[in-house]
């Protein structure tokens, strides 16, 4: 796999601290020409799910051979791996907590290194700040076009987190909201595969809390200003948005993370 | 126009969710050589006109041949244009919502593109998220220096939003607050132009809410701690701000956006 | 001093209106090469000392040569004096006003310029913003090797802040805390220096507010979930933390920035 050169990072570190940018010189110290890009530092702290998912998401927009550094680390400094992931033509470096089980699910991989080798780390290693002591150097080396089975050991065993799939109930489909985006739309685990038998249908029936929506619209002014709507949004996942408005304060409490979401197709089942 | 390789990115999309991220691994994929430069991701949703001020700001401490690149889209899947916009020698990207209309307004333009042509746009394109299966692909297209006018059609029809203007009332000036910063200072629609020839004149009135202000300043610390001012900013608007405090503070909630300024002069009316 | 082409940004200018752009866009027209990193632009309004040590914590992560530029700024547009400073084989441009006291304590100085000259400058410079009209341009030039004690007149008398440090009260040592980072974990004045001798002795009390430690740790999880632990952080420094939790929620209002850390060393006084 050839390098991009390009390397993004995903962390729970926010925008106060000096974290990110010392993450950044010690990239640029060992590759001056790499480009960084930061996917988002806002990842609710310790949130490992949330975290893998976005890098899920956002990776195949960049080219083959770029590095995605994920540190969302509760376990830092204990006994949880440091590991390098080849998957989709893509690196992934981070710590061995499941924070890459979204992208090995989707994609497999084509292998996984338990990283050893000192030599490409920092010359000391902190307990608190493996990211800049391990991940950063790691990162820059693969970036350079390091081989990355020389850094480590291949490993088979990675941790798994299971992300939520939807399942049969009788005859509905019970899915949940995944994400809560920035405008207020509720992301659920919906794919469009598991809907695409029944986009034309008529007879689809969404709930989510109190709101039943009847189809699902191809934009979001399909439907009046401030009025509900389900759709595939651009990442091919089923969202629940408002027309100019934010779902979240449509739905209130009912619908955060976690959310159940039922699909039920009329001509299926005594409504 | 030559490209200068670089792009500024404005967004409603804040800094939690990956699609600012997803539009530069786009841009980097067909310009690996692009400099991408954040101007914010934080306009308040769907807030086209702070967007359009916001650019209009920025652009011109850029290099001539920088595209810019706005995404505040709420119409997005519907019928409104995609466009780019040739003003003051950079190119700007986005929808045809009256996002560009301040730089228009100002700069006039040497052409305005409806965005027509596939084949610098992605394979396929989403009905919710053309920031990237759009105006990514289009602005790295133009920033290797592809003719604008090879990408649609010209049109000189586009949406134009009017920005609020400073109107006469009798012998006042009335203006109003059009932007509050990070640091608490009311930015009005007062130009430095407005201004001018009153500027060393003492009888100038400011008024806000029930703040009266009889001078205009040059600094900060022309007042001492704690005490209003009003200034020309290095926008060259006039501003009212608090030294050493915040105006949004000390003003409370008679100056958001919005909130009436009137410009009285001494001697040309009864006070 | 050879420079490393990157440059970094501190300030207190938040990310929603476009003043950090514009400083970027005339570094690049001015070094449309130059590398720019953004350290945080979250210090708080006005807070000098917090900027001073977020760059002194970060910039030796950088290559030698590299431009860290401060904008923490109050007293623009009044006497204060801009100033460059050579510290450690890295440059800091920014106001003197204490900014760069933490580094120069620290590292000593091996120069300090009072920027006067105008040619490296904008060509309008506005009473407000300085980060823009002065600090952007130089460091532009600075990051292309044009020799600083050009580009205005060496000083000796820089404005200084002193940085809070631990001092003896009978046999304990009382320090505070300097910093709360996003994790909710407080930063002390304690440095590892300070407290090595005593690391492995049993004897070590720390007491914050109503909360007493009686050991440093090493990571985060030798002590169980949801307890409160000291270990000595990633810049070396003594840390207060709770084992997946945050400190700030444990200690309640007693943990702010300042608040007293005492350490006592049980053989060496009654407890």
């Amino acid at each position: 796999m050839t390098t991009s050169g390009i390397i993004t990072l995903t962390t729970d570190f926010g925008e106060i601290d000096p974290y990110v940018a010392m993450m950044k010189g010690i990239i640029l110290s060992i590759n001056p020409a790499a480009r960084i890009v930061d996917i988002t530092h806002q990842v609710p702290a310790g949130s490992i799910q949330k975290a893998g998912s976005i890098i899920k998401e956002a990776y195949k927009y960049f080219p083959a051979g770029t590095v995605h550094v994920g540190v969302v680390d509760p376990g830092v400094g204990g006994k949880r791996r440091p590991i390098t992931v080849l998957a989709g033509d893509h690196f992934f470096v981070g710590p061995d907590n499941g924070l890459f089980s979204p992208i090995i699910e989707t994609q497999g991989h084509t292998g996984i290194i338990h990283l050893k080798e000192k030599r490409y780390w920092m010359n000391k290693i902190s307990s608190t700040f493996h990211g800049r002591d391990i991940f950063a150097p790691v990162t820059a080396h693969l970036s350079l076009g390091v081989n990355p089975f020389l850094m480590g050991e291949k490993i088979d065993n990675p941790i798994t987190l299971v992300s939520p799939l939807p399942r049969k109930k009788n005859s509905d489909l019970v899915g949940e909201v995944i994400r809560v985006d920035h405008f207020g739309n509720l992301i659920t685990n919906f794919t469009k595969e598991h809907l695409s038998p029944f986009l034309k249908s008529k007879g689809i029936i969404i709930k989510i809390g109190s709101l039943v929506i009847k189809k699902i619209s191809t934009t979001y002014n399909d439907v009046p200003e401030g009025q509900p709507l389900a759709l595939i949004d651009s990442s091919n996942l089923l969202e629940i948005a408002i027309n100019m408005g934010r779902a979240t304060d449509y739905l209130g409490t009912e619908c955060g993370i976690g959310a159940k979401v039922i699909i039920r197709f009329r001509n299926s089942a005594t409504n």
